[in-house]
C-alpha cells in the first residue's frame, strides 16, 4: 500500500505517545545491544564487534533503512540510507559508534560490565554497563526516535543516512579513509551527533565548541648507559634534570603557555557568549571539590568556563625516567621521557603549534641532549554553527521537551569526527547529547540515566518533526 | 717456641718475595671466596653470606688472629684481633665487606658470576666475577699481605683489628649499632679501607675526600583520581606540571643549586690541592666521550675534577607519574613523584640541607598540592687526613711499589663507613684502594685486574713494614 508520505499537525505528539507506549521494548533493545562485548581494542572481541554492528544493521533495516555492513581495514562500518518523504525535506547524517572501551579494571565494577544492571540512583533508574551511555545508549536513543516515527507514519519525516563506526575508542583509524572514499554516498545537510552531554540533568544543552588536541611524546637521551651519580654527578648531563627544566619552561608564572606563537589565532570569547556562560552559574569550587581540589589551575585572570572551554592548555600526561622502586638508587639515567599535550581552541593551527613546540623544546635542552619528539595526534579546535536552522530546531525541541531553554555550551575535550565531517564531507555538526558529568565514561560502572535516555529519545523525535514542519 | 718479635731491615723485601712465591695460593683463596654467592640483599642467600663470613674468619685464624663471627640483626660481622709485636706499634683497624651485589641481569654476563673466569684483557690477566673487586678482591689483597708477614715473621709488625661486615651492599643497616656497642673492642689508631680506586692502572692513589649524600623521595598529590585532560584541563591542578616546575627551580641557569643556604659551609679547593689536581691532567672530554657525551654539565665556571670531587650536586634519580605506555592517553594524573638526591661536600650539614629542601619544595608547589617528602638517606661529605704519618707511609709504600708518586684524589661517591668510623669510634681513615674506573662495580662482568691485585697486596705489605720502621 504505497501512499504519499505526509506529516500532519499532531503527528509528533502521536510519535511521542508511541515512544511512551513502547518504552519497555526500546529499553530491551538497548540492553540487548549492551550485552555484546564489542571491545574494539581487544582482538579476541573482533567477532563481538561484528555482532554489535550486525545488531545495529538489523535494527535499521526494521526501521526501513537500506542497511549494510561495509568492510574497512578494521572493524566494519554500519551504513544505512532512508529516502525520507522526498521533496525538500532536510537530509540528516546520524553518526555514532558501536564499539566500547575495555572494561578493566573489572574489580572496580559493582556488576558485570556486559550484563546491564538496572538499578536505582539519586536521579531514578539508571542502567550500569560498559557502553551504557558511550555510545550505545546515545545511539539507541535516536534509533528509538527513528523507529517511533517509522512505526507511527510508515516512513521518516526527513531523509536520513546513518553511519555507525566500530573504532571510535581506538582512534577511528579507518574512518577518514572511509569518509573520503564514500563522499558522494555520505552527502547530507548536517551531521547529527549525540556523543556529548547536558549542562545538568534538568538543563539540556547543545555543544557549539570543542577543543582540539596536539599530543606528543618527548624523549631526551643523554649518556649511553645509566651512570653512578657519585662518580658522574657534576659532569654528566642528567636527562631528568634537563627534561624537567624544559617542561617547566612551557608555562610562565601566570599559567600562560610560553611557546612563541602559541596564542596566534586565539580569540576572546564574544560578549554574548560570555554572558550566556555567566548565566550558567558555574560553581568552580564545587567542580573542583568533587575531585578533592580547591584552587583553580590554569591561566590567571580567566573565568572557570573560559579556561575549560575557550582557552588552550598544556598538560604533561605522563613522565618517566630513572629509578622509581623502593628506597634509594644513586643513578643518573640514560634517558627520560614525557607525554605532553595541548588542548587547542578554534583559530589555533595544530601543525604550527607542533612545529613551535619542537623548536621550543630544542631551544630549552642542553647541547648534549638528544631530543626525540613524536607526534601522537593532532586535531584543531572546532566551532559548529550556533544559529543554523538545525540548531534553532534543536533548541526548540529541547525547550518543548524540558520546559526550559537549552543552553549553548563548550566542551573541553575533542570529538575528532566533527573535524573529519567538516574537512572531508563539508558538513557542519549538530551536537545534541544527553550524557552527564558523572556517567563514568571509560571508567568502571559506566551508567546512563533512564530519564536522560527517555528525554533524549523524545527530543530527537521532536527534532525530526520540527525539521519536517510538523 | 716463643721468641721476641723483631722487624729487621730487609724483612719487607723477604715478605714481598714470599708474596711472589705464593702468588698462585693467594689467587686460589681469592677465587674460592668468590665462588660463595654471598648476596646480602636476597634472603635465600643468607647461608651463603654466613659461609663467606666463615671463610674469612678461618683465613684470619690461619694468619694468627683471634677471629669470630659476631651476630647482628642481619648477616654476621667477622671480627678478629691480632696483638702484633706489642710496644708502641701502631694499631690498624682493617675494614671490608664480604657481601656482594645481586648479579642480575644474568644475560649480560659473559661467564657465570659465581664461577670466576680468569681471562686476558688489555691490561693482562683479569678475574671476572661478582665481588671480584668489590670487595672480596680488595679484602683478599690485604689479607694476603697480612698472611705473608705472618708466614715470614711468625707474627705481624703492627697491632691489627679486622672488621668484615656482610651488609655493605644493603646500606650497612646493622653496622652503626655494632660499632657503638663495641667501641672499646674496636679501638685503633687508624681505619684502613681499600674500597676505593686508583687514578689509572699505572698511577696509585690515596683518596682524601668523599662526597656525602642526601637522598629523598618527593610525591606530589593533586586530585583524588585520574582526570580527563579535556574535561578538566585548565581548571584542575596537574601534579606532573607542578612537580616539573618545582624540580626545575632547584638549579639556576648556571647550574648552581638555588636552595637558600645550600652552599653554607662549602669551601673553595685549597690552592695546593687545586694545583695537584691540575697536574693530573684530567681529560673531561675523554671522560665524557666514554659515556657518549661531550659537554660538561654541572656548575658553570668550575673545573672538571672540582665539579666531580669538591662541589655539591643535585640529581633527579628517578621520576614517574601518569601514562607512559604506547600511544596517547589524555589523562591528568592524581599524583607524581621523583627521587631527588644531593651529593654533599665537607662543610655542608646534611640535616640542614634536608630541611632547606623541604622548605624550598613546599614554597614552589601550588597551594592545592599535597607534598610528601621522605628522607631515604643522609650522610655528610668527608675529608680524611692527607698528611698524617699513615698517609705519609702509604704514599711511600705506593711510590716504592709503582716507581712513581701516588696522587691524592677525591671521590664523587660516598663510603658511609668512613663517616661512621669517625663519628662512633673517633677514627680517621686511610683510603688506599686499587680499583679501576672500568671494573664494572655493581654491573655485569665485574672484574679486577690481576696486576692491581698483586700491586695492592705488595703495597699493603710495604705499608706494614714502613709503619713498623722496617
Amino acid at each position: 500500500m504505497a501512499t504519499a508520505y505526509a506529516v500532519m499537525p499532531g503527528t509528533t505528539a502521536r510519535v511521542l505517545d508511541r515512544i511512551e507506549a513502547a518504552s519497555a521494548a526500546h529499553q530491551a533493545r538497548w540492553l540487548d545491544w549492551l550485552r555484546i562485548p564489542s571491545i574494539s581494542a581487544q582482538p579476541d572481541h573482533a567477532a563481538d564487534c561484528r555482532a554489535a554492528a550486525e545488531f545495529a544493521r538489523a535494527a535499521l533495516q526494521e526501521i526501513g533503512f537500506a542497511a549494510s555492513l561495509r568492510e574497512t581495514a578494521g572493524h566494519p562500518v554500519v551504513l544505512a540510507h532512508h529516502p525520507g518523504p522526498g521533496g525538500a525535506a532536510p537530509h540528516l547524517l546520524f553518526y555514532g559508534h558501536y564499539d566500547v572501551q575495555p572494561p578493566e579494571p573489572l574489580e572496580l565494577w559493582t556488576s558485570q560490565p556486559f550484563e546491564p544492571a538496572v538499578v536505582d540512583g539519586p536521579h531514578g533508574t539508571r542502567v550500569v554497563a560498559r557502553g551504557a551511555v558511550d555510545d550505545k545508549g546515545q545511539v539507541a536513543m535516536w534509533l528509538g526516535a527513528l523507529r517511533a516515527w517509522a512505526e507511527e507514519t510508515g516512513g521518516l519525516p526527513v531523509r536520513a543516512t546513518v553511519l555507525i563506526e566500530g573504532e571510535e575508542e581506538i582512534g577511528s583509524v579507518n574512518l577518514e579513509p572511509f569518509l573520503a572514499a564514500n563522499r558522494d554516498e555520505l552527502k547530507a545537510d548536517i551531521a547529527v551527533i549525540s556523543d556529548t552531554g547536558m549542562w545538568d540533568i534538568d538543563t539540556p544543552a547543545i555543544t557549539t565548541g570543542l577543543r582540539g588536541l596536539v599530543y606528543t611524546q618527548v624523549v631526551l637521551k643523554a649518556a649511553a648507559r645509566d651512570l653512578h651519580s657519585g662518580m658522574f654527578g657534576g659532569s654528566a648531563l642528567n636527562p631528568i634534570n634537563a627534561l624537567a627544566r624544559a617542561l617547566a619552561a612551557l608555562r610562565d608564572d601566570t599559567g600562560r603557555i610560553a611557546i612563541p606563537g602559541f596564542y596566534d589565532g586565539v580569540r576572546e570569547v564574544p560578549a554574548e557568549q560570555a554572558a550566556q556562560w555567566a548565566e550558567l552559574g558555574f560553581d568552580e569550587a564545587a567542580f573542583l571539590g568533587n575531585i578533592g581540589l580547591s584552587v583553580p589551575a590554569g591561566e590567571a585572570g580567566r573565568g572557570g568556563l573560559e579556561r575549560l572551554w575557550a582557552r588552550p592548555t598544556c598538560d604533561i600526561n605522563g613522565i618517566w625516567g630513572g629509578y622509581s622502586g623502593p628506597g634509594a638508587k644513586t643513578v643518573i639515567a640514560a634517558e627520560a621521557g614525557a607525554k605532553v599535550s595541548f588542548r587547542l581552541v578554534p583559530g589555533q593551527d595544530p601543525e604550527a603549534i607542533m612545529a613551535a613546540f619542537r623548536r621550543f623544546m630544542q631551544a630549552h635542552v642542553p647541547a648534549d641532549a638528544k631530543l626525540e619528539i613524536t607526534e601522537l595526534g593532532v586535531g584543531p579546535g572546532i566551532e559548529v554553527a550556533s544559529d543554523s536552522r538545525f540548531v534553532r530546531a534543536a533548541r526548540r525541541a529541547l525547550a518543548e521537551e524540558y520546559g526550559r531553554p537549552a543552553v549553548l555550551i563548550g566542551c573541553g575535550g575533542s570529538i575528532p569526527v566533527v573535524g573529519s565531517m567538516r574537512r572531508l564531507l563539508g558538513l557542519d555538526s549538530l551536537l545534541m547529547g544527553f550524557g552527564l558529568d558523572d556517567d563514568q565514561v571509560h571508567g568502571p560502572n559506566e551508567k546512563f540515566e533512564l530519564r536522560c535516555f527517555r528525554h533524549g529519545m523524545r527530543s530527537h523525535a521532536r527534532l525530526l518533526g520540527l525539521l519536517a514542519g510538523a
